[in-house]
């Protein structure tokens, strides 16, 4: 393939040049993966075709979204295998994610017989069914965590166990194309019925289906899930359901189809699936649902016409991917000035400040504005997972870094808090203060489990850090973008062609300086884009040690130049312990600050303070010496290594279980006595015995 | 009939006088219902030849509850009737509840085909059932309202259309003595079956009919309500179910026909239904049930082993009403210590300011210890209603002023919130702060509105306000208590039989002060107990105008002296404005205060404040002369009538409309403003356009 190919009439020409084959053989770990598709199960299909023809990308440069044809993408998404993550910050947690989680999870899937829900539709097992109705989605969801991770390194076993499970569910497709251990039986006649579709997740199980598969194709060239996806698709969803006179509406029960729809078009080209997604985003005026359902559910109105974030929160999320997917596709403005809103809605008044979102159990959905409350924070970490993906197409949409500061807010905290640091156990909610003497019966006796009967949320943050390499890097038309930051290589191109290579060091994020030394193969002309935090007030940015002016917090810094091999880009994000301020709109915050740390948001958990000092009666000290006040100390042997961060904060003299529930207004405020607090990472709260935890403390002004 | 009755082996001969015929007579309104029923449907029972007999009370003694008999009652109460609230803060809210509510209840109750369930079922109804499976309980509520209502003065035109309903209730009656409209025609095979006995409120319903029957006894003497109550437990429920091997588990899915229970033994003198409420009290072992229905439901283990109040709020406490029942009749020790232990946890962690109980919209549930939330509190009017009439029962059995200043608090507050000041519409939920531009589709557009289809707030409110005069005094061995305060006239006696006057003048609860003159048939010793209410921090007592010594805060004061015709107590509670702190384990109150005046709990909404100066940016001022800053001023012609508080606040310069949701704390305090604050009763809130509306408001010292 040779560079800047036109763009076709199907608009899905390639705009980005593939790596040669040789590069990829040079990478051992996916040898594997180059050439025929491994199982050879899946006929070869009309797309297969145009790869061989050199029309669309082949499947191993398609990163964790193909953008490379997306007309309306500023950005454009370098593969998970281009990124290799090194010893660091990421390094733990990718490698507990492919060695502890996704086995571990494969093992509880098993025993709960999600796989046993295909087996003995084909005669294979004699168990009964098993899980809620959307259970197949559980194990598409992990096919896809295993997708995303082989393409950081085979895993010969892991592969082999997939490949087989793969088999065993396209086994149980039938003729018509319809495939769903669920709608059996008693209740085939239920398949699509409206009422089902509003709540029995058909749709959402094809979409993961489809993701599990374009994930896992990417990795190995095998498409014979994502072929299984297209035969539901073409033969049984499209001929009967759509917006035809002969056809039925489709109502999104749970978004989720339409993202996958259009990934699906942007790996296959085939543009229906991209016509189907925006007529089910539009919603079809044939299907009239209740009011409470177009909240709760986040569908069934034009997506266009909406003007807040409502309802279910993983539900808007994954419509709001799936709306920006479409506008990336077709670039219509009305769907670009909603998602503009909707993100206003989000940053301003929905969202925590670890980037989850989510306020309520109920319906586990958005709350009023600024409705944000802490112990009772739902937060579900599909959700946070949700708003990262959101912002990763706003970002490819704009190329503005306020939506890569969602991402890294909701990365290091609301999402990386989700999976205990072994790797076996998960928060589905993750909570801003906790007490396990409060912890009620409603929710169960613990915060972190290894298993939930809905058990979206563990392979969902497996496929969250199994494509994270994903997130790091874009190119654009005149240069590449680096978001993230840590010890990584990239192995990519230029859009022009031209191989690019970058290194990062850096101790990100517990400090702040990071270097980047670049290697084009030849020197160039380009722009490097270099994401300064929104945290960050004080950035330094050099390149060969001369400083580069311009360097705004929340911006992409662009240092256009004629890039040398082994050019070196010094970033320095000076990383102090900062206090942040809620809007005083969120009550819970009233009169109190969180702890930060670069990307790192702090919490206290209450084995650590001192004498047993209770949370609710301890006071953060804001002086003007601020930085004095807390001490910062990298201590390799608590949970895993972490900066813990000490503070010659206060606690009240007359501790609160003590008062009363209601009492008269001192005219003399408390007394204090000082008290040092201790404070680490929120990621990492919950990993020891049960305590009490939280974000938001108190202050005096002193 | 006598003073001193033996107490036989039923405990169930008075120990309490009843008045003369003649008195009774001398009262018009309720002429016509002395002697004989008016309906003449019910047959004579043998509780009726007792009552001739004179061995337990006549119906038109019986107060709230009947209390005449019960050994562990250290209060008694006097008769509905024998209270007449004249004008003053009480009346125009129960003239608003016989004019208006009651009657405008009956139209929806109709206009949403209640009684067409019944009408049905005997050929005189077309109409489909209505409603949800517990609809029955909506008439026999608005049944037990009328029923009170009626004591305080005969309306015939009500009187009669209630006779009438109560026919076509009845008239449904099956041999066997079932009465539910609902568990019909395909849903007979449903009956009592376990699992709708957890979800099906059938015991719930007959629990209500018991209540309506007994209050309309009480005022008509008319029995035929109270009859097919009884019918349904004597042939239908006690022979299949209960304890023995031969009956099958009672499930107490939604408490309430404990008390109900419990009130129709002290009606009758029947002791199965106390044996019968305190195996429902114990639960079955027989019938499992889940832990979260155990929560949820508050019944399924015995209530003696709770330790907390947690699950659905007004199934608690209405649990917690019939265990104190049960206590009043038994005085087995366990349940009071349990009692006990259940209201310290209602009293120090789980009670609003307003008196309302239930922080959770999920499950209408009690939260984690401290969870009261304000713009997200439930606080269901029927669950403040159901604190009220818990502590009634608590009141009863020990005489202590803790229970009475709960029952004040929340009547005044969390209780007379839920009915609108014209009486056509309610409160369902009663929360502490109110923004309707937030308010979601999840809950419906209003807070207030004239029909619910789970109606159960309406008429739940209607018969508190109908029974409220019963709730003015109480008798005890050694004399007289007063417990609530406004213009009135107990006309009663003590329990030696001596009649007592008592006429109360007052401009409670807008100011303090209060006389009390009372006249005693003839000169007599006995203790007049009254109540200092809890927040009255410097009351004054006197008799004839000489200072009584001993008057404290949330305590009876005893005043025992030889009482002559003509005595005049005079109480004087200085009404100030108090500013009062939250525990701070109450997350969302932290650094906020809210303004009380007596028993008043006041809030701002949005439409009173200058300059429309938005509720998040408020501040009251703390200072050293805190009196000074409030200006208080009765405004005739604002929400009928109520005092309005100013107060010479603040405001925050920058509105937190413009603020970002998190920005980095400021070393120096953020700059306020003067600004004028207007506050009305939280009771009157949401009265007027919709707006927003806040009890609990940031301050500062100054």
């Amino acid at each position: 393939m040779g560079s800047d190919h036109d763009v076709s009439r199907r608009r899905f020409l390639s705009t980005a040049v593939t790596s040669t084959a040789a590069s990829l053989l040079a990478r051992p770990a996916l040898s594997f993966a180059f050439g025929e598709p491994a199982l050879g199960l899946g006929k070869a299909v009309s797309f297969e075709t145009e790869v061989a023809a050199g029309s669309i990308s082949p499947w191993q440069d398609q990163g964790v979204l193909n953008l490379a044809n997306s007309p309306y993408a500023k950005l454009h998404t370098v593969p998970v295998r281009a990124v290799t993550i090194e010893e660091g910050f990421w390094s733990k947690r990718r490698k507990t994610n492919i060695e502890s989680s996704i086995p571990s999870m494969r093992v509880e899937l098993e025993d709960h017989g999600r796989m046993d829900n295909f087996r003995r539709l084909v005669g294979k097992s004699s168990a009964p069914q098993k899980g809620p109705y959307y259970s197949d989605s559980d194990i598409y969801k992990w096919t896809e965590a295993v997708g995303w991770a082989l393409q950081s390194g085979d895993r010969p076993e892991l592969r082999s166990v997939t490949d087989s499970m793969i088999r065993e569910v396209v086994a149980i497709q039938e003729p018509n194309g319809y495939l769903n251990t669920y709608y059996q039986n008693d209740r085939v006649p239920l398949r699509m019925q409206p009422h089902e579709q509003e709540v029995g997740h058909e749709m959402y199980c094809l979409g993961h289906m489809l993701q599990g598969a374009i994930a896992y194709y990417r990795a190995t060239g095998d498409p014979t899930l994502m072929n299984a996806g297209m035969k539901f698709l073409d033969n049984f969803v499209i001929p009967n359901y759509g917006p035809g006179a002969n056809q039925k509406p489709i109502i999104s029960g749970h978004p989720e189809i339409e993202m996958s729809l259009i990934e699906l078009y942007r790996t296959t080209g085939k543009h229906q699936y991209v016509d189907l997604a925006g007529y089910i985003l539009h919603g079809d005026e044939r299907a009239t649902l209740q009011p409470r359902a177009i909240v709760y559910m986040f569908c069934g109105i034009p997506f266009t016409t909406r003007t807040k974030l409502e309802g279910h929160a993983v539900r808007a999320m994954y419509a709001c991917c799936g709306a920006t997917d479409y506008y990336l596709e077709t670039g219509d403005p009305a769907y670009w000035k909603t998602l503009n809103v909707l993100w206003e809605d989000l940053s301003k008044r929905q969202m925590y400040i670890t980037g989850g979102v989510g306020a309520r159990a109920q319906g586990e959905a958005f709350g009023e504005p600024y409705e944000l409350p802490n112990a009772q924070a739902y937060g579900e970490s599909c959700a946070a997972i949700g708003n990262m993906m959101w912002n990763w197409r706003m970002l490819a949409a704009s190329g503005e870094a306020r939506f890569t500061d969602v991402i890294e807010r909701a990365l290091y905290n609301g999402i990386n808090s989700g999976m205990s640091l072994d790797g076996t156990t998960y928060c589905y909610r993750n909570p801003l203060a906790f007490d396990p003497a409060g912890y009620d019966q409603f929710r169960g006796p613990n915060i972190r489990n290894p298993w939930y009967d809905t058990t979206c949320c563990p392979p969902n943050l497996e496929r969250t850090f199994g494509s994270l390499p994903g997130y790091f890097y874009s190119t654009s038309k005149d240069g590449m973008y680096v978001h993230l930051y840590d010890n990584s290589v990239l192995d990519w191109h230029l859009e022009d062609g031209t191989p690019l290579k970058i290194q990062q060091k850096t101790n990100y994020p517990w400090g702040g300086d990071v270097k980047l030394t670049l290697n084009p193969a030849q020197a160039k002309d380009f722009t490097f884009y270099v994401r300064i935090p929104g945290w960050s007030a004080n950035a330094r940015v050099a390149v060969n040690g001369r400083t580069v002016e311009g360097a705004q917090a929340g911006q992409y810094l662009p240092i256009q130049r004629h890039w040398k091999p082994g050019d070196v880009v010094t970033l320095s994000f000076p990383i102090t312990t900062q206090l942040v301020a809620a809007n005083p709109r969120v009550s819970e915050d009233t009169a109190r600050v969180a702890v930060s740390r670069g990307p790192m948001i702090y919490c206290m958990e209450g084995l650590d303070q001192e004498n047993g000092t209770a949370l609710s009666d301890v006071l953060i000290r804001i002086s003007a010496q601020e930085g004095k006040e807390f001490q910062n100390e990298y201590d390799a042997k608590l949970l895993e290594g972490v900066v813990v961060v000490h503070h010659n904060g206060a606690a009240h003299e007359t501790s609160s279980a003590d008062e009363g529930l209601y009492t008269p207004v001192s005219s003399t405020p408390q007394k204090s006595r000082p008290a040092k607090l201790t404070m680490i990472p929120y990621y990492a709260w919950a990993n020891r015995q049960p305590t009490t935890m939280q974000v938001w403390s108190r202050y005096i002004r002193s």
